[in-house]
C-alpha cells in the first residue's frame, strides 16, 4: 500500500514511523531493526507520541504496526538501564526504585487507551511479550497469518507486568485458554488467537492486514470525532466500572457531548440523503 | 404461534402488546407501528411495564419481541421532548437539564434489569440503535436470521448513551469485535451476532425465533420461582463486582431463600419421581 | 496412565486420592465412591488439601479431577449436617447460621483460588451442581466427552450459591447462553461447554483428558514457579479489579519478584541455549 | 419567625407543611401530630416531594424541620402496612417482599440526596428512630438545645436499616462514639451531638435554631446555583469513592459547568464591586 | 471490681485470661506477663478465641483489656519464628513467605472485626505498636488517664502493617494528626487519644475504665442479640463501602433478620411497659 | 528561622523558593507577590517539583509555605491560558477541551500526594481557594493564628475542581461543617479550621508555625526512609479503599520492605541504646 504522506505536526521520533496513511488516520509504526525490540528510549517514546496524538484534532483513528521483520519481539534484555535497575543491596530500596520503574513503564502503554481515539493494532511475525501487552491495549486487533504470540515471562522468571496480565484476559473469550496461554508461556498462532477472540480478523499477509486496517480506520474517521472519542472515553470507563457507574458516567459525559453540533449536521445531511461533514475536535 | 390470552393484570399500555404466551410467560411486545421507533411516552411506558412486572408473582419469564416490520429502528428522533432539551443559551443549565433526562431514560431499560424475572429478547430485522440498548439488557438474545443491528450512534454524533457501552461488552465475547462495532457503527447481521457471542441461538424466521425463547421460558416457569429469582438477583450483582463481593452477597441472600418451602417440594418430589409444583412469589 | 507415586507429604485423605502424577504435578482426585458426592467432611477435606498445597513448594501444578463413574454428582443431599442447619423456629437466628454455614463451604472452594499454584480441572461423565462450582474455580478446565455439566440449583429449589454464580459468567464467552443454563437448569454436553468456553479442550475420553492435563501440568511445572506463582497472583486479582488497580498491584507485587535469582538463570541458559532450572518455591 | 408565603408550585401534602422561608430558601415542615411519626404514606410524600424540588428551579436551598412538639418520634409503628409485611409463611418469599419494600423506605430517603439542593435539617425535642436515619440524609445539621437523640432500632429488635448505619458514621468524628451509640441505643443531647460532630451548631431553641439555618440558606440562595448543585453532585460523589474516581468526576461535571454565564457574571461584579446576580436553574 | 465466672465454653488458653465479667459479657483478657508481648504462639490464639465467641450465642459484647502492668507493649521482636521468616537468599522467595505470614498475622486481628459481636478495648499505660492494632479493630475503645500510645514502626524500620494505616485514620477524627503521629512514631497520652477521637472516653484508673467498659456492655447485653449482631454486620460493611451499595446491603440482611421473633417480643413488652427478654443467638 | 541552605539538586524554579529547612528536609514556598496566585505557568512549575522530590533520596520530608503576605490568594483569574480555554462555539467540543485542562491541573496538586515523602502545609494569612485544594493535599496541616480560608468557588460561579470537594471532606472531622463551608464559600479562621480538623495545631505567628512544622519534619527525618514513605503510600491507599483491600496491600508492599536492612539497624541501635542511623533512599 502506499502511504499519503509523512506525519509533520511532530517531530520524527527516532524508533517510530509516522505517516498518514489516510485523511484523519495516522500510523503509527515500530521502526527499530532487526525486530523491533523495546528498549528504555523507545518505551519513553511511545509514551510521547501517543501524548502528542491526544491533542491532535487532525488525528481520528490510529493504526499501530511494526515495520520489518516482525511487530516486535519483546522486551531488549540488553538494555543496560534495566540491569541497572537491580543494583545495590537492600532487598527494600531496590523494590521501591523497581516500582517506581514500573509504574513509568506501565504508563507508556496506558498512553494508549488514554489517547482517546480508536487504535487498531495489526500483528504479524513474532508479536512476543511486550507485543501482547501493547495489543491489549490497543482497540482493535488484526492479524497477518503468520503472526505468533506468546506471554513469554514466565519463561524468563518474571511475571508479565506492563499490562498482560490487566488486560489480555478481559479482551479475550475463554478464560481457560486465557490462563494455560499465561501459565505456559507456549506460542498461539493467528488462528488460535482469533478463536480466543484476541483478534477480531486475519489476514493473508502482513500488507492485507493493515491495508484492512485502514479500511476501518478511514470508515471511523468520517463518523463524529465527538462522538468516537465519546465512545472510546465510555468503553475505557465501563470496562472497568459497574454497569451503574458506567450509566452515571454517561449522564455526565453527554451532558455536555450531546450539545455538539455533529448532531444537527448528521440529522440534516440525513434529510438531504447526503454524507454529514463533521468538524475536526 | 397462539397466544393464550391477553395479559389481564395491567391496563393495556398503549404503546406495547402484553399477552401471555404460556403458564406464567409473558410477552411484552413493540406495538408502534411501522418500525416501533422509541419517543418519550414509549420509554417511560416501558419503564411502567417492567415496574408491574417486577411485583406480580404470576410472572415468572418475560418474552420480550417487536410486533410489525421490525424489532425496533430506535430513537424517534421527530419526538418534540427530545428536541426541547436542548433549547436555552448557557450550557451548563442545559447540561444539568440533560443529565437529569439521561438519567430517567437510562432507568426505564434497567427496569429491565431489575425486574428480578429471566427476559428473554427476541430480534427480528432491523435492531439498531436502542434496540441494543435494550437487548443487552435482557438476561438471554435470540435472533431471527434476518436480524441487522447497529450501534448507531457514532454515525449521528451522539455517543451511544443508554446503556449499550456499558453492557454490550460484557455480554459479547469479542472486545476487539465489540468496538470495531462501536467505533465504525456499520450493520452486523444474525451469524455475526452469533459469532462473537451477542445473541446465543438464531432462527430460520422471527415466528420460530419466538417459540424458542416461548420453549426456553416455559421451562423456566416451571422451575423454583424463589430459585430463579435468586439467580437473577445474584447475576446481575455479581456481574458488578467481585467474586469475594458476589460470594458475600450470596451469604445473605440464601440466608432467607435456603428457608424456602421450595426445596423440600423439589426433594420431596425426587423421591416421588414426579415434577415438583411450585407456588408463585 | 501410570501415577509416579503417592503424595507422600500430606496424611492420606478420607475423600480424595492424592498422587504425583509427574515431577511437580500433583493429583488430587476426588474418591467417594459411587459418585464423588460432597458432603461436609469432605468440602472440609478439600478446604485443607488446598491450605497444605500453597505452603508446599514441590508443588508447581495441580490437576483435580475424578475417580471413578463420574466427576461429581455434586451436593450430598443425604448429609445430616446439611438439614440440621434448617432447624429452629426463628427465621432471623436460622438465617445467621445458614450465612455462617455457606461462607464456610464458599471458603472450601475458594481455596483452590488462594493456593497460587495453577489448578486445572477435568471433567468427565456427569459433572453437576457442585461441580460447576468447583470447575469454575479451576484455572484451567479440560473434559472428557461424555461430560455432562449441569448448574442444578434452580430445578432443586435453591439459588447456586458456593461459586457458580460469581464466577461461571466471568469464564465463558457468551452471557446470553451462561444466563439460560443458570436460569433453565439443563445439562449442556462438552462440545456446548467448548463453545461458549467453559472448558477450553474437549478430549476422546477421561483418561486422555487427564493426560492431556498432566502434560499442560508438565509444561508449568519446568518454567520459574516465582513468575508462574506471581501471574496467579495477578490474574486473580485482574479479574476482580479495574485495569488501573491491576498495574498497580503488578507495581507492588513485581518490587519484590523480579528480584529474583530465576531471572538470572533463565538468562544465563538463553545464552548457553540450554533449559534454565529454577529452584522450588 | 414570619413565613413569607406558602410553597405554591406543588399541591400541599397530607403530612408536610411547605412554606418559602425566604427567596429561594423552601421549608419543608413535619406536619403530623402529635409527634410526626412515620407511616408508610407519609414517607412515599417525602418522596414525591424531594423529587419535585429536583426538577424547580426556583428552590436553591431546603430547610427540613418538624411543626410541633418534636422533630419526629420516628416509625409508627402501628401502621397496618408494616404489619402485612410479615405475613405469610415461607421465610424465602416473605424475605423477597421484606426486601422490596426496604428499598422504596430507602429510596424516599436517599431522595433527600439526590434532590441537588443542600438541605439544613433542624432538630428539637424527640429527634429517634427515623429522625436520625433523615437528619443524617441532610447536608447540614442543627439542633436546638431540648433536642434528644437516639438510634432507637437495637431496642426494638431490628437492625437500623434506612439510612443511620451507612450514613450516621460518615457524618460523625468518632467512630467508637458513633458505636456505642447504635449498639447501646441510649439517648444523647444536643451537647453530644454537638461534641461527636453529628450537628454542627446547637441554639437555645427551635425557633432560635430555624432562624439560624434560613440565615445560612439564605447565604447559600445568593450564591451561583450552578456552582452550588455541582458542589452538592460532587460531594455526595466523592463520599463514596476514591480521590482518583473523585477527580475524575469533576473533570466530567465541570467540562460542562465551566462553561456557565455566572462565572462571567461573578468576575463581572467582582470587577464592578458589586453583588453578582445568578439566573435560576 | 469482682468477675462473676471463668469462661467455661472453652479451654483456658495459654496467654489469655477468659471471665464472665456480666452475664453475656465475655472478658478477654492478654495474660502474658510481664508486658504482654505478641508473639507468633499468642496472635494465634487470639484468632481461635474470636473465632469460638462468633458460634457462641451465650456471648453478647466482648471486653477486651490487658493483665498487670500494661495492655500490651506490642510485637515480641525476640520471636524466632519472626527472625526465621528473613532467613534465605532470594528476596523473591522471601517475599512469598512474608506474604503469607503477614496475610495469617492480619487475619488474626481481623478476627475481633468477623466476631459479629461488640467489642470494647481498654486500653492502660503502654498500649504500643500492636496495641493501636488490635485497639483500631475493636468496635469502641476506652482508656484509663495513664494510657500511652505510639505507633511505633516508623521507629523500628517496618511500615505498620498489621491493621493500624488502615482502620486507624478511620477511626479518628482528625487526619492531619494521624497522619503525624503515623509518621513521627511519637507518643501520645489518653487527652491526646480522646480530642483525636480515637478513644470515647478516658477514665482515672484502669479498674475504672474496666467497670465503664461492663456497664456499656451490660446494656447491650440485654438488647436484642439479632439487631445487635446486624447492627455490627452493617456497621463494617457501610464503612467500606459506598451508601448505595450499604443501602443494598441492609435490604438483603433485613429481609430475614426482620422476620425475628425479637420484635414482638420487644412490642408486646412496650406495650406491657415490661423490659423485653431476647433470646440468645 | 534561619534557612541553612538552597536546594541545589534541581534548578531554582520561578515561581517557587526551594531551600533546606533542615538535614533531609525540603522547604517549598510559593514565590510570586504579591499574593502568591497560581496560573498555568505555576502550577506546572509546582508538579514539577514534587516529580523531582519524588526522585531525590536526600529528601525526607517537606514543609509547603509561603512567602510574603499570605499562604496564597487562590487562582489568578487574569491569566489567559484559563480564558483561551473557554474560546469556541460548540460546547461539546470545548468541553473536551475543559476536561483534558483540569485533568493536567488536578495532577499538579496530586503530585503532592504522589511524592511519597511527608508534607507537611502551612497557612498563613489569605489562604483562599486553591489553598484549601493544596493544604488538603498535604499529609499535615498548621496553621498561623492569622490564617483565613476559604472554599470560594461557588461564590464565583464554578464547582470547586482540583481536589477540594474530594479530600477536603475527608481530612475533616464533622461532615455538616464541612459542607456548610462548601455551600456558604463564607471565611473560616484557624481557630475554626482547628475545630473541624482541618489544621492539627495553630501558632501564633507565620515563623512560629514554620518552625513548628520544621521540628515535626526534622522527626521523621530520623526515622527510617523505607518506613516513613512505605507509611505514606500505605495511608494513601488505605483512604480510597476498604480495610479488607489495604490489609492486602500491606502484605504486598512489607513483602519487599520487611526485607529492609533498617530493621537490624534499629534492633543493633535499641540494644546499644543509641540512636540508629538509616542510609537514604
Amino acid at each position: 500500500m502506499s502511504y499519503p504522506a509523512p506525519y509533520r505536526a511532530y517531530a520524527q521520533p527516532e524508533f517510530f514511523a509516522l505517516e498518514w496513511l489516510a485523511e484523519g488516520v495516522l500510523g503509527v509504526a515500530f521502526n527499530r531493526p532487526p525486530v523491533n525490540a523495546f528498549h528504555v528510549a523507545k518505551w519513553t517514546e511511545l509514551h510521547r507520541i501517543f501524548d502528542h496524538i491526544r491533542g491532535d484534532g487532525d488525528v481520528r483513528a490510529v493504526v499501530l504496526y511494526g515495520n520489518g521483520r516482525c511487530f516486535t519481539a519483546g522486551l531488549d534484555l540488553n538494555d543496560p538501564e534495566f540491569h541497572a535497575l537491580l543494583d545495590g543491596s537492600d532487598p527494600a530500596r531496590i523494590a521501591l526504585r523497581v516500582r517506581a520503574f514500573i509504574e513509568r513503564f506501565q504508563a507508556s502503554l496506558t498512553a494508549i487507551e488514554t489517547c482517546e481515539r480508536p487504535v487498531i493494532g495489526v500483528a504479524h511475525s513474532h508479536s512476543i511479550g511486550l507485543a501482547v501487552d501493547i495489543l491489549s491495549a490497543a482497540d482493535v486487533r488484526y492479524a497477518a497469518q503468520d503472526a505468533r504470540f506468546s506471554i513469554r515471562e514466565a519463561a524468563i522468571g518474571l511475571a508479565a507486568d506492563i499490562g498482560t496480565l490487566q488486560r489480555f484476559p478481559k479482551v479475550v473469550a475463554s478464560d481457560s485458554a486465557a490462563r494455560e496461554l499465561a501459565y505456559t508461556a507456549r506460542f498461539f498462532d493467528a488462528a488460535e488467537a482469533k478463536d480466543i477472540g484476541f483478534v477480531s480478523r486475519v489476514f493473508d499477509s502482513r500488507d492485507a492486514a493493515l491495508q484492512g486496517a485502514v479500511a476501518t480506520a478511514k470508515q471511523i474517521a468520517q463518523l463524529s470525532p465527538v462522538a468516537v472519542t465519546g465512545t472510546k472515553q465510555a468503553l475505557v470507563y465501563s470496562r472497568d466500572h459497574s454497569v451503574a457507574e458506567g450509566l452515571q458516567f454517561m449522564q455526565y459525559l453527554n451532558s455536555a457531548l450531546l450539545q455538539t453540533g455533529d448532531l444537527a449536521a448528521a440529522m440534516a445531511a440525513a434529510m438531504r440523503k447526503t454524507k454529514p461533514q463533521f468538524a475536526k475536535l
